[in-house]
């Protein structure tokens, strides 16, 4: 299996997933102030969707960076990763829609879970094919964000049925511990090419 | 005819179609439990569908892995396959909304049927243009998983107007057999090398 | 200008364009034959318009596979051929919705018409940038194919006001003058490999 | 980061917000020549943002061809720039279905400033980490192209709340600026390659 072409697909399909979100804002029938107005929780929610997105292609890029064989495992786990990241769209337009509601602001929690969790079973195939040198594994380390990511999920999505504010406050906090530049993966890279000479 | 262009279009296609089956998931207007519970048929035949699309991503990739010269005619087959898959979202949405039944049940078995029978002519066309040593016919071999297929679909067709939550379990049989990994390709491709010294 | 960022741009593109003309064929309520026969027309215009956007990314791929040096010109050139490409899942809707009445079906001769003399203006292009001993001149030659179909197209677009079943009958007899393998410009290829040593 | 997946990104979502702007030319019910017409407005803006996309699509090629170090923060400001290109279909819609009136005219223009704003981080961020001898900065120079655009954006933006129609020529003008073919970069790549022996 082609390493390139597992890329190329999966930027296809995050590409159109982070376009087609736009969909979901739907143009107003009138032409002032009001109709703009209306359109303001489905605008926050395709925001916050749209750094999600880009912080998983992102990550997915730098993961992949140190993957040199692609299995049979490594190739589902990144569809299930993609079958998560497609829902994005509907769960985003779901809770802009409807003001953030608490089931729906729980949905959109539950659906980036299970995007995480897809992400973390990915990265732990690619470990276990790499053997006990895993590049990504040094990388990772204890995987610290992806579990503290993990955590605050599911605190948001129990929240969300009393506060679900703190939910949202939530999410964009995850959203910002992982935009802070996560050089783990590049100082690795560095560190290993020093050390080859 | 440039193999990687073929396979960049196939890809952004396949991409397209798993992308925006999603779009058939209408975001509901309540935000209560029932609104979500309503779309679980829809959203059940879009897992299936995801699932069988990306089969055939994976199957179009080790078919064209064994493949160096692009014909007039595989061009031609291969866009025939991709018309076939581009209806997958019409049919999955039909059945779906329909919550299975009779017609859009079979329906959707007539275009994994077609989508299959595309796939035989075009893994025929390769296997002819390669001639007598074809790599591709020493990996399909008889092809048993995709005679069989063709076979268990036509049933699921038949079967569809009677009970069609049988049909509904052999397109996941189907769907079962394909996702168990197929090393015929990759196998044919290890012993290829291993004789080449 | 590199050349293949435009050819991935432009596959991007046509992948989009023939991928996003199935949203057009709206999945009916009912579940029984009169939902899907009611789609018939959609579904055939959809067929056409397939096939079309399939010859019109092979031809493309033939012509740019000649083409060494991007201008700015050929850039927009190209550009606009995809504008009008991107306006076939439009005209294929309208034709289709109104089972191929005489307005839609000259419109969309006009749109074939229009997307033929973008096609005409970006083949001149690379023939000018090319010099005297032009490759793509030498395959096109006189390009009887070109002119017959601008001229079928236009006949089309003139008769659809009295009898429009003989213009879908010359959208598909163009189709069909395409269909049948063009090895003009593979011949041209090979010709200069042999001469070359 | 590799440079040539962050393009393949780029292109992919510039592919999709180009073709998913069509989709706003929704297909009228009537097969007659009103129902045509009443779409010339949506489809005036159409071609406007078609022909804005593709100059970002062609400058954003030309920027990152003289790019070779991809950062966090060139990452991050190029996923900044596709977020205000992938509002150019809303706004577009928005402007074309109500006619060119005031507010969605304002609220175009403020979308294009943004999308030039974006652009213009981009390049301050690439030209920054080329250092001194910055190639890029070379080609922009004073950037002229650059500050005329935003402070003509700026215009349009206050007076069409006055007289929308001068904005529409705005807009058009600054579409005219980039469209004249802007040869700085490709001179300074040749005079750069002129001088190396």
């Amino acid at each position: 299996m082609d390493k390139s072409r597992l890329e190329a697909f999966s930027d296809g399909v995050i590409a159109i997933i982070i376009t087609i979100m736009v969909l979901e804002l739907k143009v107003p029938h009138g032409d002032n102030f009001d109709a703009l107005t209306s359109l303001i929780p489905v605008f926050l929610s395709y925001v916050l969707s749209f750094i999600y997105v880009g912080i998983y292609w992102n990550n997915h890029h730098h993961m992949l960076h140190t993957c040199h064989k692609i299995t049979g495992s490594i190739l589902w786990a990144n569809l299930h990763l993609l079958f998560w990241l497609s829902l994005f769209p509907f769960a985003t337009a779901w809770m802009g829609e409807n003001h953030y509601a608490s089931l729906p602001s729980a949905f959109y929690g539950f659906i980036l879970l299970m995007a995480a969790i897809a992400y973390f079973i990915l990265q732990h195939l690619i470990i276990v094919s790499q053997g006990t040198n895993s590049l990504l594994k040094k990388a990772v380390g204890r995987d610290l964000k992806g579990k503290l990511s993990l955590a605050l999920y599911m605190i948001a999505i129990a929240i969300s049925f009393w506060a679900q504010w703190i939910s949202q406050g939530l999410f964009i906090l995850v959203a910002l511990i992982w935009l802070v530049p996560d050089r783990r993966i590049e100082k690795v890279l560095v560190d290993k090419e020093n050390r080859t000479p």
